[in-house]
């Protein structure tokens, strides 16, 4: 284990704590995704509309109260945890302390779903591989250019509740535009877990994650 | 002018800042209304229709980046600031720092909206007289116990955006229970601005605090 000299800020120390969990994860052979996004966005509906699709998951879900979305995603996989962080406002790559060597050799996915904040999240890094960006649609089309760190930091968007556009007057092309301002091409997915719509680009998003990872990635 | 210790936490510094500016509201004679939620819960909505009804308003704008909200309300009101954020996720009591003397004596009302997010401005008082917390209808009826810092913060919740509440299965019951086992009788309005249904109750509110304000503060 490497040490993490006590001067370093609190988020230089999270990204050498994310690094660090990460290669554990990859000698496990676990892809990890994290979704982030706004309290409400529909975090946990979409993983309950994805994980009855993929064997051997685990769910690291974290919240300021509650167990509510554990509850909802546990019967869906290997193992369901829930972080009530109190006054903190995201999840930090330590809090993989609760996860065992044995829970994690159970799953080949696991989901983290961090605290709904657009905000701090973002720079806390979790040692996830990819990073999944949420926004609703009743948010607004002209929410992203206010929230750049979030975009900075996703491998994908995806907007959700699509079923809720037309009475929002949701711009699906003005916020691809607001997005790709601050990050060109990042992959933007559009979908409705009420309406299953969407949902197909979604899974096969999902599975070239993993398929890429396989390739690419050096296990020790 | 108070001095702070250096070694008070920032919490505490942001506190006592908080205390001394609504001091100088207190002097100003003006009342003080902060808005605290969620990216896009339509804390700009209700501002786009509050603010044409009263007289002598000053807007303060926090977000991380982006001054699209100041200017939808620059025209309603004497003056608009906008505190673009960076990486902060909330406002603190030192951003009034950039309102001047002249400029507190022109409004009888003042509203600061903080930065989109359910989590960190709760901790961060600005010196408001009043509290308002706002949810929307698509983040769900079961978000409430989630967030137990904000319902303690707040001297009023706002249900926005009940035109969509039967698309998204809304219980207003659960909700206004949810709210009330964090914090019992805090009272709670539900409004579209879109439909504009609600609003009356909320301005009744508005000058409700500014009556009880006038009469209960002592303005030294």
């Amino acid at each position: 284990m490497t040490r993490i000299p006590q001067n370093w800020s609190l988020k230089e120390q999270n990204r050498q704590a994310a690094k660090q969990q990460q290669r554990l994860f990859d000698r496990a052979g676990c892809l990890v995704i994290e979704l982030l996004g706004s309290p409400g966005c529909g975090k946990t509906s979409l993983q309950e509309a994805t994980l009855p699709a993929l064997d051997r998951c685990g769910v690291l879900n974290g919240d300021m109260a509650s167990d509510r979305d554990i509850q909802r995603l546990k019967p869906f996989c290997g193992w369901a945890i829930q972080i009530e962080t109190g006054n903190r406002c995201h999840l930090s790559a330590s809090d993989w302390g609760v996860l065992s060597a044995s829970e994690l050799a159970m799953v080949d996915w696991v989901f983290v779903e961090n605290v709904g904040n657009l905000v701090c999240p973002a720079a806390f890094p979790m040692g996830a591989h990819r990073r999944v960006l949420l926004v609703s649609t009743p948010e607004g089309h002209d929410k992203f250019t206010k929230y750049p760190t979030a975009i900075a930091a996703a491998d994908l968007v995806v907007i959700s509740k699509m079923e809720l556009a037309p009475y929002v007057d949701f711009d699906a092309d003005f916020a691809r535009e607001s997005i790709h301002s601050i990050k060109p091409h990042l992959p933007v997915l559009e979908l409705s877990v009420r309406q299953q719509t969407g949902l197909e680009a979604w899974m096969i998003w999902l599975y070239l994650q993993r398929s890429k990872h396989c390739q690419s990635e050096v296990v020790p």
